[in-house]
């Protein structure tokens, strides 16, 4: 097999094949390696490589294989991880020049359940400073280009991983959702990007451990491979407090499931918020795609009310709790965007924050009650296509001046203030040729109900199968 | 069977005897009935009484086994609600001349949950102005009296509860539980109270639907009838975002188990907090109770630091959430300390509530190392003996000035930044005969375990079973 043919083989596929030894773990790594020496200086997706580390612990999974050793259902697959995810003796900058030269001495939670589930790590995938905004660039390691136009931006935070994915130089990767982080590049580059339930994938370390808007999750070319991602990085961890009390292993089945009669409410602008042509000219049509596999369709949006208050407020809470004392001591180092963030946090009130507590709890019930008549709610991911590698972030929809740098995202911000699981898949092109993607929101919990749904359009659809060749 | 037997059968037992036939729900309200005409003049625990209507429910529980019927597991008790919990058409004041007309058009979930187990309402338990302060007294019904001794208090904020199951008044109470509110009405009661883990019981409605202090739970005369209850209260429901993915069945079995070579913390004075010297010494020889069950019980009290700040400001940022626009609408009507609390709430920063978020995760970490070597930590449940039913709250501890009206509860809200599940148990007496209660600290979401330990201490002393003879 060529090294693209093995770079471009699903997780599920390639995890098979070393199985059954049609692969070396080492033949695996090489090919991986030889696609990163190959693209990764077009995209600039992987920032720091261990690629020595790298094939001897292929051999090591080659040689366990060989002993007869029970493996585990990543064995021998080539990971990258986000540059915020911290990882044992590998630098982790968190795209912060303050943190350049962080090497943890830990593994986060995540990377032990990988590791343990026999998957190598082959480097870390960049990630904008803090992971703030949806744009990936930082002063470390510069931007993170999207390989279906390598003059426009791959998305972010989570660019790094999801560019890699689309580069076939890895099969798998990790990342994280506060705003929209592991929607938005998968939408930008073509891939699967699931944010999970909050306490899906326990989050530790963490500065703020009842958090209730960022969340670790999975990527993966295919939506069986962040389903198969999944069920290694999902369970219950007691350190984690808000961790979910159900193992992963239901995330390893199979996702085909029969959606006949299945009640869609399908939003493409969610209900008012501006969306560029390019984008719903993408999604709507798919409408039908779901109606072909059986779901009843109607046009409807639940009422949104507040979530923009509510998510600016616990975002910027958020931020003064994470970052406000590397702020104190190094402000001179941080942009100006993540410093406007912590600042509105610091500058809240009790008051404010008690009544976006109010009014979050109201629009939990509001979504509760719409979601008991609509099993999934359907809308763009994104309310706009990838966009100028040169611009830090939209100020501009079809006209409409946007306030903060975080408001054109507010097609994900809504859905994470919810805290349902929601998946965003390949769902068409621009004329242009650049991604677009559909993102899928499913009930309190039913992290299996989006990865299902996805499958099936993924099935009926094949937009994920349109690779980019990079010469 | 007398109306004094069936009325001090356990839950357990009246529920079995109601199931066999050996006693019609009939029978059992009516004692009950008696027994709270008798003895609830002199305690004023139930505060509302649904006597009619009880009664009815009552024939139709006995009419429902006449016909063989399948019945819920707590078909037939009478059970009284605490009048913070909305129940549909009875009224519900929640302690303040403000809602004292107020009849809720709704069930609270746990409500629901026990009449669909077959719990029969009998009325409503008292509770001090919006659940506020662990001593039960408001303007709407006046102070509820410990039954071991009528001028002093019953604790609170589930008085009421505590005392109708001290006084044979109901077999089962339900109650919620913030700063210290089922632990210390059952430790002033010689009952049974038990705060479990955040979200193993859901609440619904609720204000703030993210809340990780104020959590519902159970109380009853013994720690068997407690777990019967939390059966019934336990398990998922997605109107509550926090809650538990796990049923309640786990808590229904029996509560056997071998304690042999369990590590506990032992804490007399949870590292320094002022104790009355007569809880101490009430508390202080059961360490060797643990010891005879096979337990390996050491001195230790995990590191508490900001303990006290965290809960303030979270408590504060609670009730200005829940309370804040009644205070905007009916200050005149509201007793000052609750005045406070909101005003705290308001005052709060952004920069104080991530710090205290920050510092909540660093202490959850540090109590978590710790409970890896100590699978229990054992601590009074109180720093005093119940008081002077016209004193409002403790203001001094051996001579140490305390500088607010919630500070006498730190052995309890110590232990709620946590999350952790606590249970108190009767643990003796002062020498004047006033109950005192020993807390069971669990791992994080370990509910069954601090029941198991609870149901060996109780098996092991006994103190439970010393029961008032009201006259």
């Amino acid at each position: 097999m060529s090294t693209e043919e093995i770079c471009f083989l699903s997780a599920v596929e390639l995890a098979q094949a070393i199985r059954a030894r049609k692969l070396s773990a080492v033949e695996v790594m090489r090919a991986h390696l030889a696609q990163i020496e190959r693209v990764n200086p077009k995209v600039n997706a992987i920032v720091t490589l261990t690629a020595e580390q790298a094939l001897q612990d292929a051999q090591a999974a080659d040689a366990a294989l060989a002993r007869g050793d029970q493996v585990g259902p990543l064995h021998g697959l080539p990971v990258g991880y986000k540059d915020l995810t911290e990882t044992k003796g590998i630098r982790t900058t968190f795209g912060s020049p303050i943190f350049k030269d962080n090497v943890p001495q830990h593994d986060a939670l995540v990377v032990e359940r990988m590791k343990k589930a026999g998957a190598i790590t082959i480097g870390k995938t960049n990630t904008p400073e803090f992971g703030a905004g949806s744009q990936t660039f930082n002063k470390v390691f510069g931007e993170t280009a999207n390989p279906y136009d390598l003059t426009k931006t791959c998305g972010g935070s989570s660019g790094g991983g999801a560019v890699a994915l689309a580069c076939g130089m890895t099969p798998l990767a990790d990342g994280s959702d506060l705003g929209a982080s592991l929607r938005n590049p998968a939408s930008f580059c073509n891939v699967v990007g699931m944010r999970p339930s909050i306490g899906r994938v326990p989050s530790y370390p963490a500065k703020i451990a009842w958090n209730t808007l960022g969340v670790p999750g999975p990527m993966g070319r295919t939506v069986q491979d962040v389903a198969l991602q999944l069920s290694v990085m999902a369970g219950f961890d007691s350190r984690a407090p808000t961790s979910i009390a159900q193992g992963g292993s239901q995330f390893a089945a199979p996702l085909t499931r029969d959606f006949k009669g299945t009640r869609i409410a399908w939003s493409i602008d969610l209900g008012g918020l501006p969306f560029e042509t390019q984008v719903t000219n993408a999604v709507a049509p798919q409408r039908k795609t779901l109606e072909s596999i059986g779901c009843l369709v109607d046009d409807a949006t639940p009422d949104f009310t507040d979530a923009d208050e509510i998510f600016k407020v616990f975002r910027a809470l958020e931020f003064e709790a994470k970052h406000g004392r590397t702020l104190d001591q190094h402000r001179a180092l941080m942009k100006d965007t993540v410093v406007w963030n912590i600042e509105e946090g610091r500058k809240l009130t009790g008051a404010q924050i008690a009544a976006a507590e109010v009014k979050r709890t109201a629009l939990y019930q509001r979504l509760h009650r719409f979601m008991e008549k609509y099993e999934f709610l359907l809308l763009p991911t994104m309310q706009v296509a990838p966009f100028d590698i040169k611009k830090p972030y939209i100020d501009e929809i079809n006209g409409i001046k946007l306030p903060t740098y975080i408001d054109w995202m507010k097609s994900c911000y809504y859905i994470t203030v919810t805290g349902y699981p929601a998946i965003s898949v390949p769902c068409g092109f621009t004329p242009e040729g650049l991604p677009i993607g559909l993102q899928i929101v499913g009930r309190h919990q039913d992290d299996l109900g989006v990865l299902q749904l996805g499958y099936a359009f993924e099935q009926a659809t094949g937009f994920g199968k349109r690779r980019v060749a990079l010469a």
